[in-house]
C-alpha cells in the first residue's frame, strides 16, 4: 500500500484541496484566509477516513499533540461535496474525570460538569448507537452516565482521548458507508464512492465563565434572497443549541420582540456582521456563520452557503453580481435549472400538515385547492359559479379539453408522466397528479374511493400538490411565488450566454403570451388540432369525420375554415416577427368522437342520424393501438381535404397580417407522423397547389416553410431522403422515445417505477432522453439529413425540449433549437446558457 | 442519331440475340437450328419498333424484298421476355385484288377470296380499331368489306403491302405502349421502358388445295406436367382457330370421340411429335407448338413453352432433369417459389362461377366452402356434427382460438394481412379473407351484411377464396392438389443447394407434424402462449392472472406446470434431436380475458367474484396501446412467476426426455421484446437459478441457450451489448416493422392499399420486409451482435420468414437460419436453393 497522506493542519498556507480532504476543510481553511478567529483545526483525508472505515488500525497519539495541552475537541465531517451531508457532528471529545477538573478552573465546575455529562451522552447515543432512554434520570452525572452506558455496553467506556477519537472517527467513517447515507447522497448526485473527509477541531465551549455561547447567524432572507441579518444566539450553549432551543435564545439585531445581540454585545454583533460581508467577498457566497462565544471571545466554527429556496437562490446570485463579486457567467451556473419550475406555480406551504389520499405522479408542478368535480360539464360549471375546482378523471380524453382549461387542477387514476392529462397540464400549467395508487374513480357515481376505502364525492374539498405528486385531503395552505426583477435579470443574461435556441410549445395566444414574457425565439410547435376542442368547431369536425363523400367533407370543413384562419393570424400577430412553426392535424379522428352514451346521443340528434348509426361509425374508427394507426400524415394523404382546408386557413391567414399589420409572415408548415419521403412529396404538393390558388385570388406571393415531424425511427434512417424536400426536421421525442422502445407512454405508468426502481432501464426514457437508443437515432438523422441538405434547420419539440440533459445531448448534435412548454422555458434558458458557459 | 439495327433474316447463322429483337425471334431461329420447318421469317429490332411507336416514316421496300414475289406476310410480337404479352398476331398481309387472283391459281379462288376478306377484316378490326358491326353482312366480298371499311373511315383501304404492313407495324408498336399493357406487363415484373421486337413471317396459309389447316400440339398436361400429346386440328383454318373452333376440330392422337390427325396424316402426325421431342431436347423446354399444313406440307411457325399450373411445373422440371435434358440447378431456378404455395391447399375451381358477396385481403390461400358460423362456440357445434363451416367474426382474438382451430376457414370483418385471423390462419393453413370490404358483422344478429345490403345469416353457405381474397356466395367447385413425388423431389434438391437454414414456427405438434413432412431444420419459433388457449388451462391462466399475490399465481400456474411440460416434451420428442426455440410468454394479459358479457360471468362464476369485480379487474388489464404495452419480457420482469414456471416446464421436459427417449435435448429459450440489455440479465439470472434448481432435484446437468426476439428498434440499436449474454438473436420482423414505422398491423389495413396504390410505400411492408428502414435496423443488429458475440446465431422468425425477397435480405446479410410457417416452409426452401445458385 502506497504512503497515503493522512492528516493536515489547516493554515492559511497549508494545502487544503476539497478533493483530498473534503469541503468542509477547504471552507475552514478559506475563513482563516479572510483572517477570521477559527479555533485550531486539523484536516483528515478522504484515504485516511477510507482506511479507517475499512478497519486499518490508527495512531492518534500525534494528531492529538496538534492540539493544546489538556485538549477538547470535536469532530466534523467534510464531504468532498458540501451537498453530500454526512454524519453528525461530535463535540468535546477529550472529557473524562480528569479533564473535567482542569476546565473547572477556567471553566467552573458546573460548565465542566455540563460538557462532560454532554459528551457522555452523545458519545453512547451518537458513536455507540444507545438508546437515549438509558440516561432518564432526573440528577445525572457523569459518574451516573458511565455507570448507565458500562451496564448497557458492558464495556469500559473510554477514558483518553486518543480511544475516544478512535471510537469517534470508526463511527463517523462507516456511517458513511450506509446503505441510508449512500441513498441520500445518491439522490444529490453523488457517486456511489464518494469521498468523506473529517475536521478535528479544538473546541470553543460557549459554556463557562464571562459571555459564553453559541449562536448561528446568516445574512440574506433563506425565502426571499433579501439581505438582512437573521439568527439566533443562546447563551451557555454549544452548536447549534439557539436554533434547536429558539424560545431561550435571542435575537442578533435588534428586535421590538426581546433583547438581542446587537443591544448586548454590539462589539461582537459588530465582528460578525464584518465577517459576513467578508465572507461575501472572499468565499463570493451568501454563508451562514456557525459561532461561539468564550469568555467574552468570538470564535468562528464553521460556516455554509446559506440554506435557500429558488426565488431566494436568483435573488442572492444576481446581487452577488451587482456587487460584482461573482461574473454573470458564475450566477448562472449556481442556479439549478430545474429549480426554477417551482418558481412559477404555487406549492403548498413548507410545514404544513399533509393529509395523503393518494400518491401518484408528479405530473405537472404546482399545487391548488378545489372542489372535486367528475366531468368536463361540472368543471365549466363550478368555473361559471368562480368557484376552485379539481377535475378527478380515470384518464382524460380531447373531450375533457374545456373542462381541464378551467379546472384548478387535474387528477387521474390512470396514466404516466405524458399522459394526456399530463402533457396537457403542464402545457396549461396547471398542477397534475396522474396515476394515483390505489384510487378508484366511479364517474357515475360521482365518487372516488382510496385504497383505504375512504370515499369523496362531488364536491368535497381535496388539494392536488403536483410536485409532490400528492392528493390531500382539505384545504391545505398554500404559497405564492411573486416573481422578482432578479427572475427576469436571470433570464436576460441566459439569453446572452446560451447559443441553442428556445422556442414554445404553444397552441393558443394565451399559451403564446405566457411565453414571451419569458421571452422565446418562436413557436416550435402549435398543434393546430387544439384549435377543435371549442365546441361549436368540435361538432362542426364531427360532421367532417362522418361525411359521406369527399364533397361533404370539404363543405363541413369549409365552415372551420374561418375559424382556423383567425387562430392562426392571432398567433402570428402575437409572435411577429417571430416565427410559427404549425403543425398539421395529427391524432386519430376518433379522439373527437364522443365516449359517453350522452355525447353520443346529442351527436346523433345534431346530424340527424339514428344512435345506432353513430355509434357504428365510431366503432368503424376504432383502432387496437391508437397511438400506431391511422394518424399524422396517413390522415392526411387518406383524407386530403382536412391538410388543404389547414393550408389554405394558414395562407389567409398570412394575407390577413399582411394587410392589417404589413408584416411579411413566412409560415413553418409542420408534417406529422411521416415515415417515407413519399409522404412528404405528396403533402408537398398539395399545399403548394393550395399556395398558388390563395396567391391567385389575392393576388400576391406567398411563402412557407416545410418540415417534417421526425417521429418514427423510419423517418430517422430514412432521413437523408426525408430531407430533401424540406427545410427543416423537428424531433417528436415522446413518439420517437415510444416506438424505439415499442413501449406506449400511457401503457407504461403500470410498470415503469418498478422498471426504474430495478434498474432495468436507468431513467423513465419519457422523463430523460434515452442517449443511447432514442438518441442514436437522432443523431443519425441529424447527420443524414444536414448531409443531403446543408441548411436543415433541426429541433426537438417533444416533451424532453425542456429538459437540461436532454436539451445537453441536442446541443451536442449542433441542433439550431429546443420547444418546450411555456412553464419550462425559464428551466430551458438557463440549462443552455449554463451549457454554453461550461463548454466554450 | 446513331445508326440503329432495324431488322435480320432468321437464319440459323443469323445474330439474333432476345434482348435486341425479343423472344420470340430468338425462339424462332432455335426452331430452325433445329432443322424444324419454319416459314421465311424477318426479326425486326427492339428500337426500330420503338422508333416506329415514336412516329418516325419507314421505309419497307427492302424488307418485303426478304420475301419471295407477291408474298403474304404475318407479323408477330416478340417481347424481350416472353411472359410480358404483346399485341396479336396480325395475319395475310399483302392482300389486295390482284394477288387475291395470283394466289386463286395456287390455293384455288374460294381460298384465295377467304384470305382477303379475312384479312381486310383483321385490319380494320385489330389494326385500325373499328367497330366489327361493319361486317355484319350475309354475303360478304372483299369488294363489300372494303366499301364498308372505306365509307366507315373515309380513307382509301391501303392496297400495296409496303402501306399495310406499315399501318400494322405502327398499331402494334403502338398498343405495346398503351395504358394497359403497360399495366400487365408491369403485373409481370416487366420495366416502364420493357422492349417489344416483332416478326414478319411468310404466310403458311392452312386454307387451299389438298390438305390445309392449322393446329396446336403440346407434349405435357398442363394439369399436371405428365407427357402426353394434347392438342386439336382443324382443317382449312389459320392460325390457333382450331382451339377456337373446338367442336369442328379433331383431336391429334387416336381417340374413340372420333377422327385425329395421327389417322388421317401419320407422317404429319409423326413428324410434329418427332418436332416436339427436338424441341425439348433443343429447347431445353416443353414447347406447345403452333403449326400449319399447306397443300399437305407442314410448316411450325411458333412455338411458346407449354401453358401451366404450379403442380405441372414442378412436374415438368423434375422429368426434364431425369431425362438428362436440364440440370437440378436449373430445374430449380425455373420455378416460382411463391407459385408452390398453391400446391398446399385446395383452390376455386379454374372456371368456376363466382358470385362476388365481398373483396378483402387475402390473407391465408385455399379455399373452402362451409356454413356462416358468428361465434367460436357455434363453430365447434358445427365440428361436432362434422360440418364444415366459415368463422366469421369483426375481428379475431385469442378467445376465437378453438373456433378457429376447428373452422374450415375465417373471414373477418378488420384486420389486415398481419392481423390475428391471419397469421393464425397461415398457421393452420386455413383460408382466410381478412378486412373484407364492406361486409358488416352483427354477432348478435348472427347474420352478415354486404355493401349492397344482402343479408346473410348463420347456416349460408359460403365459399371463402382465401387465395383471391374473395368471399363467394354458395358452394363452389373446389380442386383439391395431390402432391406427387416430383414435389418431394423438388425439395430434397433445394436441400442440396440452399445454404441458410430453414426452420418451422410451430406451436403445436400438429404444426411440427405439417413441417416435418415438408423437412426442415428445427423449431425457430413456438410461441409458448398458444399452449394455453385449451379450456382448462385459459381457466387456470385466468386464476393466475387474478390472483391477489404472488403465492395464489404461483400456486394457480404450479396447476399449468405440467401441461406445459407435457406441450414441451411432445414438440420435443417430435423434433429431437433438431432444435427447438421456445419464447417465453408475449401477450398482454388481457389478450386471454374473456371480452363477452357471457365469458366475464362464466369466469366470476369460476372464480366466486361478483360480475363487478371481474370487469372492474378486466378494465384495470386494458390498455391504451396493447402492442406497445405491458407484455413479452415487461410481463416476464413485472410478474416473474410466469417465466418461472414455462423455465421449469421446459427444464423437466428436457428430463423426461432425457429419462424416456435417451436424447439429451438442449433447449433455446427466447426473450421476447427486449429493449435493453438489463431486462435479458435479468430474466438470464431468473432461468439459470430454475435450471440450478431443476439440475439437483433432478440430480442431472441442465443446458440450454437462451436468445433475444430482437423486435424493438431499441434492441436492435444495442445489439452489441445485447448480445453478450446470449447465444441466439431471432428478429421478429413484423413487430420491427410496426415499430419502425410507427404503424400497427392490424390498423394498417384502412389504408395500406391506398398507400401501396399511391406509391406512398412500394410494398405492403408487412408483406416485403422494408429493405430501407427496418432493413437497416436487422443490418446494424446484425453487424453489432456479431462484433461482440462472434459465435452469435441469426435469424429471423417474422412473417417474413417465408417470403422469397425477405429471404434474400437475411442471407445477404449472413444469417444462419429464416424461420416461417409450415405451409411457408416450401417456398423457403425453393427460394433459399435459388438464391445459393444464383448467387454461388
Amino acid at each position: 500500500m502506497s504512503k497515503i497522506v493522512n492528516y493536515e493542519l489547516i493554515t492559511s498556507t497549508s494545502n487544503i484541496q476539497a478533493d483530498m480532504y473534503g469541503s468542509r476543510a477547504k471552507c475552514l481553511q478559506r475563513l482563516i484566509r479572510l483572517g477570521l478567529p477559527v479555533p485550531q483545526s486539523v484536516a483528515l483525508s478522504v484515504p485516511f477516513v477510507n482506511s479507517i472505515a475499512l478497519g486499518k488500525s490508527i495512531d492518534l497519539k500525534k494528531l492529538v499533540t496538534c492540539f493544546p495541552n489538556s485538549p477538547i475537541i470535536s469532530v466534523r465531517s467534510s464531504p468532498v461535496s458540501a451537498e453530500w451531508g454526512g454524519p453528525s457532528t461530535i463535540l468535546n471529545i477529550g472529557m473524562n474525570s480528569e479533564i473535567e477538573k482542569v476546565y473547572s478552573n477556567t471553566l467552573g465546575s458546573f460548565a465542566a460538569r455540563e460538557l462532560h455529562i454532554k459528551f457522555i451522552k452523545s458519545f453512547a447515543i451518537e458513536v455507540m448507537r444507545l438508546d437515549d432512554e438509558i440516561f432518564d434520570h432526573i440528577n445525572i452525572t457523569p459518574e451516573v452516565a458511565i455507570d448507565a452506558y458500562e451496564q448497557e455496553i458492558a464495556e469500559c467506556f473510554p477514558r483518553t482521548i486518543e480511544a475516544q477519537l478512535s471510537e469517534v472517527l470508526k463511527s463517523m467513517s462507516r456511517a458513511w458507508q450506509g446503505t441510508s447515507a449512500r441513498l441520500l447522497r445518491a439522490s444529490k448526485g453523488a457517486a456511489d464512492d464518494a469521498g468523506l473527509g473529517l475536521v478535528v477541531q479544538q473546541m470553543a465551549f460557549g459554556l463557562g465563565k464571562g459571555e459564553s455561547g453559541a449562536g448561528v447567524i446568516q445574512f440574506v432572507d433563506s425565502d426571499t434572497g433579501i439581505k438582512r441579518e437573521i439568527g439566533r444566539y443562546l447563551s451557555q450553549s454549544q452548536g447549534r443549541d439557539a436554533l434547536i432551543n429558539k424560545k431561550a435564545a435571542i435575537f442578533l439585531t435588534k428586535d421590538e420582540r426581546g433583547p438581542s445581540l446587537e443591544d448586548t454585545q454590539p462589539d461582537i454583533f459588530y465582528e460578525l456582521t464584518k465577517a459576513g460581508v467578508n465572507c461575501s467577498k472572499g468565499l463570493k457566497e451568501e454563508m451562514q456563520i456557525e459561532f461561539t462565544l468564550q469568555n467574552g471571545r468570538l470564535f468562528i466554527l464553521d460556516a455554509i452557503p446559506t440554506p435557500r429556496n429558488a426565488l431566494a437562490a436568483v435573488e442572492v446570485v444576481t446581487s452577488l453580481v451587482k456587487e460584482k463579486i461573482i461574473s454573470k457567467k458564475e450566477a448562472l451556473l449556481r442556479i439549478d435549472p430545474k429549480s426554477l419550475s417551482d418558481l412559477l406555480h404555487q406549492q403548498v406551504a413548507p410545514g404544513s400538515i399533509r393529509n395523503i389520499i393518494s400518491k401518484g405522479i408528479a405530473a405537472s408542478p404546482g399545487a391548488s385547492t378545489g372542489k372535486l368535480v367528475f366531468s368536463s360539464l361540472a368543471a365549466q360549471v363550478s368555473a361559471a359559479k368562480s368557484e376552485s375546482c379539481i377535475l378527478v378523471r380515470r384518464e382524460t380524453t380531447p373531450e375533457d379539453i374545456r373542462g381541464m382549461h378551467v379546472a384548478n387542477g387535474i387528477l387521474t387514476e390512470r396514466g404516466g408522466n405524458t399522459s394526456h392529462a399530463a402533457v396537457i397540464a403542464r402545457g396549461l400549467g396547471l398542477p397534475c397528479v396522474s396515476g394515483a395508487l390505489g384510487i378508484k374513480v366511479d364517474p357515475k357515481q360521482k365518487s372516488l374511493v382510496t385504497e383505504d376505502g375512504r370515499i369523496f364525492v362531488e364536491g368535497d374539498l381535496i388539494t392536488l400538490d403536483g410536485t409532490a405528486g400528492e392528493v390531500l385531503e382539505g384545504k391545505v395552505p398554500l404559497v405564492s411565488v411573486g416573481l422578482m426583477d432578479s427572475f427576469y435579470t436571470l433570464m436576460k443574461w441566459s439569453d446572452e450566454f446560451r447559443d441553442i435556441g428556445i422556442r414554445v410549445n404553444a397552441d393558443t395566444p394565451q399559451d403564446a403570451g405566457v411565453a414571451s414574457k419569458f421571452g422565446v425565439e418562436g413557436i416550435g410547435l402549435c398543434r393546430t388540432e387544439h384549435m377543435f376542442f371549442a365546441e361549436e368547431r368540435l361538432t362542426v369536425l364531427r360532421e367532417a369525420i362522418f361525411a359521406n363523400s369527399s364533397l361533404d367533407r370539404a363543405t363541413a370543413l369549409e365552415r372551420i375554415l374561418p375559424m382556423q384562419r383567425k387562430d392562426f393570424s392571432a398567433l402570428f400577430k402575437i409572435m411577429a416577427p417571430l416565427p410559427v412553426c404549425l403543425r398539421l392535424f395529427d391524432p386519430p379522428l376518433h379522439e373527437f368522437l364522443p365516449n359517453s352514451r350522452a355525447g353520443v346521443q346529442q351527436l346523433a340528434e345534431a346530424m340527424n342520424l339514428t344512435l345506432k348509426e353513430v355509434q357504428e361509425r365510431i366503432e368503424g374508427l376504432s383502432e387496437f393501438n391508437p397511438m400506431l394507426g391511422m394518424r399524422g400524415v396517413r390522415l392526411g394523404i387518406t383524407v386530403p381535404e382536412i391538410y388543404e382546408m389547414q393550408a389554405r386557413a394558414i395562407f389567409e391567414a398570412v394575407i390577413d397580417i399582411a394587410i392589417s399589420s404589413k408584416q411579411n409572415i413566412v409560415p413553418e408548415i409542420m408534417i406529422p407522423l411521416v415515415s417515407a419521403k413519399r409522404e412528404v412529396e405528396l403533402v408537398k404538393s398539395s399545399i403548394d397547389s393550395v399556395a398558388k390558388q390563395v396567391s391567385e385570388e389575392f393576388g400576391c406571393s406567398i411563402d412557407y416553410k416545410l418540415g417534417v415531424m421526425v417521429e418514427t425511427p423510419r423517418a430517422a434512417l430514412r432521413a437523408g431522403e426525408i430531407s430533401k424536400d424540406v427545410t427543416f426536421f423537428s424531433f417528436g421525442t415522446n413518439d420517437m422515445t415510444q416506438m424505439t422502445y415499442g413501449l406506449s407512454r400511457d401503457d407504461a405508468g403500470r410498470f415503469m417505477s418498478n422498471y426504474v426502481s430495478q434498474g432495468v432501464f436507468e431513467e423513465d426514457p419519457f422523463h430523460i432522453l434515452d442517449r443511447d437508443g432514442v438518441g442514436e437515432l437522432l443523431s443519425l438523422a441529424c447527420e443524414r439529413g444536414r448531409e443531403t441538405n446543408k441548411n436543415l434547420t433541426l429541433s426537438v419539440c417533444g416533451e424532453h425540449g425542456g429538459d437540461p440533459e436532454s436539451i445537453e445531448f441536442c446541443r451536442a448534435l449542433g441542433m439550431d433549437y429546443v420547444s418546450c412548454s411555456p412553464y419550462r422555458v425559464p428551466v430551458a434558458k438557463l440549462a443552455a446558457a449554463q451549457l454554453a458557459i461550461i463548454n466554450k
